[in-house]
């Protein structure tokens, strides 16, 4: 077997398919590529068993192969080499050999059989959706998935398909975020629970063309350009959401979301480490954020400029969450809608986007003072 | 007590001193600055016991004070600040308070009565060095200074003040790196070993611009525009470095360092993990450089153009310390001084810096095969 390819070209190839790679895996075989040669088509693929990662390219090959190869030797030989051509043989004595102008490089290869199987991408169901939406939804949504081993449906995110659009949701219960795609729609209503794994690796991996998604029962598969990305769903009920948003919260508080970020940063440094709060006093035209740390005797007090109706209020928050919000929202000026110290807070940006929504939910702390 | 200072002004203050404040400590009064005002001119001051950092800068205050403040929470406020003025004032109850236009922090402070006295700089010896030569021998020599804890003087590098130049030497016993200052002459011979983190700090801090080396029998302390940093010396014997280094090593071997440089950076994927070799076999006008892992079964070899005069030679080489060699060294054209595959090899750049001297040298390790 020999193939030649561009040094650059396959390190693009790798760089696709290397985030399926678990960081950590028992199973020894997981930490290798699968490489297979069929009538002049190379595909390259990996896979952790939750997530799954695929691409190909056409190469001048003169016969078939399947074979694995350490995925983090090649992908770093690869990478380090200048842009240069490297031929491919095999040896009898199962080790791959790259040879390059100067350089001999032999990698010891196994044979694909251990290798699992990867889904086969049922495609019965399917949208087609903006790659750069796609970004988006995933950048705004993904800070609020869960880590709480304890409630395994919001260790990932929700993805709804109804007929008024694709909806994302995440929460871990202290906050919720809500992204609405409105130009993508579907006939049926339809939930699935991409795990918080495969959230993070797609968010890296698309860019802003269009893209395919097919929905099946056990997985969701996003098929880009010229990669193919699968993951397992989370088999839960994910919690009715719905019932947490309010709908009627009436005291509205707008003020540019820079202003607000740059006061939370500073009270983050104020805010007790075991128990981070910060206090919004709000009356008609200034917000009072506060915080103190008790256990280092020190505190701080910042004034902002707002415009607020409604009676003026005191409500808590967790500081480390406020700011997780406001790092999330885009900059201009946003809206708390609010209803009482002890009821939960939704966050808007003030300007709407055509054909999207975005909505951020805020529970409130119980004060100390 | 108050005073006002611009927010940028004050931090470029504290960002000077910080580097003292230890990261981890039993001492807590160690975590803070000490802040004195005599007669209008603030001094901040950190130490670790071991170095010691100290700036002033005249404001406009009312009295006279001495006061520890938390470093890391005062530095963290000062920086999270945009660029305003902020007021300092002292309350009754054991509080520093900050007000700006539209912030109001308090931060403990405490007595300064606690703090350790710092070195009190001697006088009577001192040395006039460019920073910019000083920051060259620091970033030449600093990553060779010995890890371990077993040979204590080598844990440091050494000054040598010497009529002939001033001379910086760091070893590990593996390899060993001299740098020579020319233009900096004493009238004596003195020898002084610096802790590896006081040179580490000390190569972070220092500018291009000249600066002041005063020598004591504990203490060296470098001033600089309006920094003052000292450090204790270590009080060792620091061994006869000189008889290590070969005078008469005949064969020359001449190469591009990038091109060398190259090769040993993917060397090290196939440098067996505890067991880090390359091999160079060197003949007239090109070397191959090669490297085995045998637990991975992997392995790769080079060749580079090079130009060698002397008999064809094997010779070993850690791999991770050959990169570590030719990390720091600059790009251009570099000669091996060698003499036999047991004998330590001679590394330096061709071309020679007027009244600089810069010499590394590497043992060789017994070859595998």
């Amino acid at each position: 077997m020999n193939f030649k390819i561009n040094s650059k070209q396959l390190e693009k190839l790798l760089a696709k398919v290397f985030p399926a790679i678990p960081a950590r895996t028992t199973m020894s075989v997981l930490e290798n590529f699968l490489f297979e040669i069929e009538d002049g088509v190379l595909t390259v693929s990996a896979t952790d068993l939750e997530i799954a990662l695929r691409t190909s390219l056409n190469v001048d090959a003169n016969e078939n192969l399947a074979m694995v190869v350490p995925a983090k030797l090649l992908f770093d030989v690869v990478k380090s080499l200048g842009d240069t051509m490297i031929s491919f043989t095999t040896e009898s004595n199962q080790k791959m050999k790259l040879t390059t102008e100067n350089g001999q490089y032999a990698i010891g290869y196994a044979s694909a059989e251990e290798f699992p199987k990867l889904p086969v991408i049922q495609k019965d169901k399917s949208l087609t959706l903006s790659g750069k939406t796609l970004k988006k939804a995933i950048d705004k949504t993904s800070f609020a998935i869960s880590k709480e081993a304890m409630r395994p449906a919001m260790m990932g995110a929700l993805l709804e398909c109804t007929e008024n659009g694709l909806t994302f949701v995440a929460t871990d219960g202290h906050r919720l975020v809500k992204f609405i795609d409105q130009k993508v729609t579907f006939p049926e209503h339809e939930n699935y629970i991409l795990p918080e794994r495969a959230v993070g690796v797609l968010g890296k991996l698309v860019n802003d063309n269009d893209l395919t998604l097919y929905l099946s029962e056990t997985h969701l598969s996003f098929v880009m350009d010229d990669v193919e990305f699968s993951s397992r769903l989370i088999a839960q009920k994910y919690p009715d959401y719905t019932s947490v948003i309010p709908i009627e919260n009436e005291n509205i508080l707008k003020l540019r979301r820079s202003d607000l970020h740059a006061a939370i940063k500073r009270m983050l440094l104020f805010s007790t480490s075991n128990y981070q709060q910060v206090k919004f006093s709000i009356s008609a035209s200034l917000l009072e954020v506060s915080s103190e740390d008790i256990d280092k005797g020190s505190s701080a007090k910042e004034t902002i400029a707002c415009t607020y109706t409604g009676e003026p209020m005191d409500i808590g928050f967790n500081t480390a969450y406020a700011n997780d919000i406001l790092m999330h929202l885009d900059e201009g000026e946003i809206q708390f809608k609010l209803h009482s110290p002890t009821k939960a807070c939704v966050i808007e940006p003030v300007e709407k986007t055509e054909q999207e929504e975005l909505l951020m939910l805020l529970m409130p702390v119980r004060l100390n003072s």
